[in-house]
Order: structure tokens, then sequence, then C-alpha cells
């Protein structure tokens, strides 16, 4: 202080321009991204961001990957697995994201990935937005603080999945990144009134298991005809939130089931690969379960009963393959659920069985003699209830 | 200029002191990560970044979480894999992590998880040790920002190898995240030098397939006991680093296999669930190969050959299980590879082909009709060859 008024003016006015000039920098640091880009090309210099992804197409794999700049895409839940979705998409490149979630960045999240210790007590959007906006100013970013759940905010989360697409209309996916019942239940509902498809995706409380799921409304099961996929996936919706319980969480599955999630988006929209309709992952085995769910057509949505009303009206050519050539491999199963293979039941449950076992004996200690059958393999060998038995075991993975 | 030279000293005293007030707001913000914290505990609450893993053991899936301050983990190539790799450790609350690389951050790499684009220009290591400290303060960080090729650093990483862990003694794990064959060799040659167990990662230059491999010297293949791997997994060596030639990546792929790598890791050093010796990612189809690697007693490598001397001399009980219980399913490839698993090649051959095919015939397009066989099926159905086969139908995938 004293210092200060000792100065002259010459010698202030240039403490002030060169504490001006340090701010700059400083400020500049910490809102420094790149200019933006107005075409995707595939130019190898070190400053194109775009040059690894535009190589998708020399090498075969994407035909048109620019195209994904047209593409709208919408992100529920900006926790482990949403903020890196979010992260994986605008690094893609893609035109528009939209996000939603009304939770605060803690200390607590920061064993998983996307959110810094600075960034604690900032709602979710806005700190997401500013750390995505500064990794590529090109995406568009638009951000809904609120729950979505509630009977006003799910009119504005329905207007916005039905306009905030970049031409106006419709956004072109949703991706569900949520914790809770209630909210996939609104997903749900607006995805089925919509038309709108979607992917779920959760991670179980215990951590070591996750799960990806496409919903196409009328011609895949949407989330309320398929009730018994939550608890095969280990998500005990009861008891995720209660007050008290600390759900465990790590950042590799929450980063694998990201991976998923936008992995199977990005061929959906880009149109490579095969978009896979449920994948598990569960991690104490690295094991990863695959199935197809049929509609339930006495679902309780009357929006899914309509949808699978046009699915099943819609002309021949469309639906033909669908329906002709995915036999139902048990149907009589209470949720029309069907495993899409062309083996009869019994077998497809001892090939699971085969393919459990063999995930289960990798491990040399775990290895069972040739006369012997393994603890667990003793266990899955029912082989009569199909789908009820897969599940059943898959409950046992997640909670063993 | 002029306007600041009209103001009076006291005017001029005021603003220097709300400059270097805003100064030193922008710059913690820069800086601002959260208090060291001693003791890793499992309070619920919002401030205990440690809450979500400590959970694990109330879960019953790790047994003392808190352990995993005694590690230190090596990762050499902190590009798409390794940045990941090491922030995934970072926030699980890793003891050390030791970074090494040569390379410089570029906007090129913007499609991958991790750097941002105001860390252009500065070393891989040097920007991921920022950005990590400010993560999760209680990891030591060491950062080594040169090639462990060449024969004079080569030296200084068998060093860091062998007194670099915590208590001053050998590192716990080494993983490789790097992308070319040279440095694979020198982590292999190190590692079997000095007995030190390390996953090799990998992701294929057309971005849509990647794996990880456990080698563990002695017991399982070495990198150069097993040439044919490198093929499968699609890693065309001589090609990735070609002047000119661009390889594609994508934040999913490289985000997922670094997601393997450490939840491995993790499963290895606080033993839970199984560690996979092998896992394979084939993005287009979510199909995830495993298989396990027996040492080639003739590999060019002499301290693998050594290692293997040793294994073998282990008293009965430590060793008897591997041997007695793990039947080589297929002797007389070149490789010594085995799968491991108890029923006889052939069969497993048909069982991994059925494996195949339900993946393959997921989708609805792609399924074929009760008579006829897929393209794909029909080109697997060999079934004599074992390994060779699975090679070559794994490359084919890598390639399709």
């Amino acid at each position: 202080m004293t210092d200060l008024r000792n100065k002259s003016v010459d010698e202030l006015v240039a403490l002030v321009q060169s504490l001006e000039k340090e701010l700059a920098s400083e400020k500049s640091k910490n809102q420094m991204s790149r200019p933006k880009i107005a075409v995707m090309t595939s130019e190898v210099v070190d400053s194109n961001p775009y040059s690894r992804l535009m190589a998708l197409k020399r090498m075969g794999i994407v035909e048109e990957y620019e195209k994904i700049r047209t593409y709208s895409v919408v992100v529920v839940g900006v926790g482990g697995v949403g903020s890196v979705t979010a992260e994986m998409l605008t690094r893609c490149g893609i035109g528009k994201l939209v996000l939603f979630d009304y939770d605060k960045v803690e200390l607590a999240n920061m064993n998983r990935l996307f959110f810094q210790p600075h960034q604690a007590g900032l709602s979710k959007v806005e700190a997401a937005s500013n750390t995505l906006s500064l990794i590529n100013p090109d995406v568009e970013i638009e951000c809904h603080n609120y729950d979505i759940t509630s009977v006003v905010n799910f009119e504005g989360f329905m207007n916005t999945l039905k306009t905030g697409g970049l031409n106006g209309g419709a956004v072109d996916i949703v991706l569900s990144c949520v914790d809770n019942y209630e909210a996939r239940v609104a997903v749900n509902t607006a995805c089925n009134e919509l038309n709108i498809e979607w992917f779920e995706s959760g991670v179980a409380e215990n951590a070591v298991s996750g799960h990806i799921q496409l919903l196409i409304p009328g011609e895949t099961a949407c989330f309320v005809c398929a009730p018994p996929l939550m608890v095969a996936s280990g998500i005990d919706e009861k008891s995720i939130k209660k007050e008290g319980v600390c759900a465990a969480s790590l950042p590799t599955t929450m980063g694998i089931v990201a991976g998923f999630l936008v992995q199977n988006t990005l061929k959906k929209l880009l149109k490579f690969g095969d978009v896979t309709p449920y994948l598990g992952y569960i991690a104490l085995k690295d094991f990863f379960p695959t199935m197809t769910l049929k509609p339930n057509p006495t679902c309780d949505d009357p929006f899914c009963r309509q949808r699978q009303k046009e699915f099943q009206a819609r002309p021949p050519k469309e639906v033909q393959k669908q329906v002709e050539e995915v036999p139902i491999v048990h149907e009589d199963n209470d949720w029309g659920i069907s495993l899409v293979d062309e083996t009869p039941v019994e077998e497809l449950v001892e090939d699971k069985n085969t393919l459990l076992k063999s995930q289960w004996d990798r491990q040399p200690s775990a290895a069972p003699g040739p006369s012997g059958d393994s603890e667990i393999s003793t266990e899955t060998v029912s082989g009569t209830d199909g789908i009820e038995d897969l599940m059943k075991r898959l409950k046992t993975l997640n909670q063993s």
C-alpha cells in the first residue's frame, strides 16, 4: 500500500499496463480454445482437429464422415456416463448437443472422468458447456438446467425434442444417461409419443456392470415393455437413490459404457457397422451379453402400442425382414422378449452357457477338471425356461 | 494510455489493487485443485472424492480399496489411450503414476479425450501432469519426456522401472499405450529382464478395433513370442507410422480400450474379479474375442526363455494348476498359443463360430434364413486348423 503511494505516476501507469497484460494472458488461458473451422477437411496437418476422423473415409469405414455436422443429439443426464458421452460427441464434431441435468458438480464426482475440482458448485450443464465449448467451438451446445420428470418441465423437454434439431425440427436421437427410474420413464414416454429413437444406458450401483440398449418406438421393446432388463442389469431402481446409500462408481465402467453408447450412436447416424440392440458389460468376467427385445403388444404406454401398430402396418418390403427372419426363440415368456438367433432356445441356452463357461473358466485357477462342472455352470444348466433363466443368470453375475 | 496519465495517484493505486485482485482470482482458476487428503475414507459427503470408490468395499467388490495408494504404475505413451488411462488411474487415487512420452500435443489430437486446444504445443507429459495434478493432488506424478527406444534412454527407462516404485523398489506394473512396434519391443525387453508384469494395448489404424493383453514374464507369451497377435489385432506395424499416412482414430474406441486396460489393472492390483489375459474389441460387430497365450520355448528374447525356466521350476503347488488344468487345445501351431477351454479344438472352433455367427446375425437384415448360411459363417466353418484359422478370421473381421 505505502509502496504504491511512493511510486511516480509513470511507474504506476507502467504497473497498470503490465498487470493488464498479465491478466489478459491468464484470462485467455481460461477461455482459450481454437478458431472455428467452417468446413471439415481430411488435410493431414497438425493443426487440423478433424484429420483423424475424416481418415475414416480413406480407411473405408465411413462413407461421409462430414455428415456428422448435420445431426443433433440430446444427452439426458450429464453425470459419469453422460458427461463422457457429451465429450466424445463434441470431439467427434457432432452438429448440435442438447444437455439436460439439474444437479451440481461435487468433489464426490471426481472419481469419474470429465469434471474437475475447480468446477465444484457449478451446475453440471453449465460446467459441461464451458469445457465442451473450449474443446470444440464448432459444436452448437444448448443447456437445460431442470428436472425433466416434473409436469411443467416435461412439457419443455418434449418441446425441445420436437424442435431442437439443427433445422428446427425434431432432434435426431436421444441418449439417456440418467441414474433413476422416473427419468428413464420420462424419456421413454416422450420418445414414444414423438416417435424418436433413443439409447438407454445404465451402470449398476456396485460399479462393475453396465449396459446400453437401443429403443426404436414400435419396433423394439420400449423401456416400459421390458422391466426385467433393469433387474438383469443389476440396477435396483428403488435402492439406488435411497438416503444414506452411496452407490459405488468407477471411471472405467462409466467410460466404457459411454464409449459403447457413442460408438453405437456413430454407427447409427453415420451408417457403418452393425448397431447392437442391447450390449451389456460384466466387468468382473469381461463378459458382454447381447440380445434383441421385441415390443410387448400389451405395453402400458399407449404410444408404444400405437407405434407397434404403425410398424406392423408398414409396407411389407420394410417390415418383412424383421418379421420373417427374426424367429421368436421363446414365445411364452411374459415380456415378449426374444433373442435373435437361428438356433432353438434349448440349444441357444446351452451355447450361451458354453460361452459363459468359457469366459468364467479362462482363469486357470477357476478351470474345472475334465469331469467336474464349475459351480456357476452347474447352477446355470437348467436350459428349459430360456429368457427368464438367462435373466436370472445375468442377475447372479451382476451380484457376484 | 492518455486516460491513465490523466488519473490521480489515488485512482491509479486503486486500479493497481483491483487488477492485482482480479489477476489472483484468474490465476487461482487455472491452478485450482482441492486440498490434499491424508487418508481415504468412506464418509458419504459431497466433499469426499473417494466416497464412491470406497463404496466398492461396502458393495462387496473390493476388500481393501485404500491399498490403491500403495501402488506405482508406469504408463508408456500418453496419447489417445495412455492419457485416458492416466486420468482414470488418477481419479481412482493410484499411489504413483510414472509417465513416458516424447511427443507434443497438437490440435490433430483433439478428436480423442483428455487434451484440450490450449495445451497445443506443450509436451504431452507436461500437459498431462498439469491436468492430472489439478484433478487429484494426492497422486504422485513423475514425467519423462524422452523416447525409450534409443540406447541411452532405454537405460534410464530400465532404471525408472527398477527404482521408481513408492518404496524405491520396482514399479508394480507397466501399461504400454504406444503406437509403434519398436516401443512395444522396448517395454517387452525391459519387463522380461526386470521380471515386471505389464499390459500391452493397441488400437487399429482404422480406429474400429483394439485390444489389451497381459504379459507375465515366463508365464504368458511375451510380445516377441507371439507376433501373429499384432496381425490379428489389425495393427500393421510397418504402415502405421508411414510418412503421409494418417491413421484414423476415435475417442470411443480409445476410451473403451483405456477402460478395459485400467479395469483389468485395478482387478489385478486390488484382487477382485478375473483378469482377462487377452481382450479384443471389434467395434463394427461389438465382438470381444478373448484368449490365453502360452510362451514360446524358443522365443528370441533370452530373458523370456530364462523366466520360462524359472516359472517351470517353481514349486508344483504354484504351477500345477496352470500346467494340469489348462489343456493346450492346439499344440502344433507355430507360436505355442493356446485357448484356455475344456472343449477340444474342433468343438471350440465350432463354439466360437456359433458365437461369431450369433453376433453377426443379431441384425435382422443380416440374419440368414433357416436353410442358408451367411457369407461370413460360410467362410469361417473350416474348423480344422484352430488358432491359425481364428487369427485369420479376426484379421478379416478387422478389415471388414
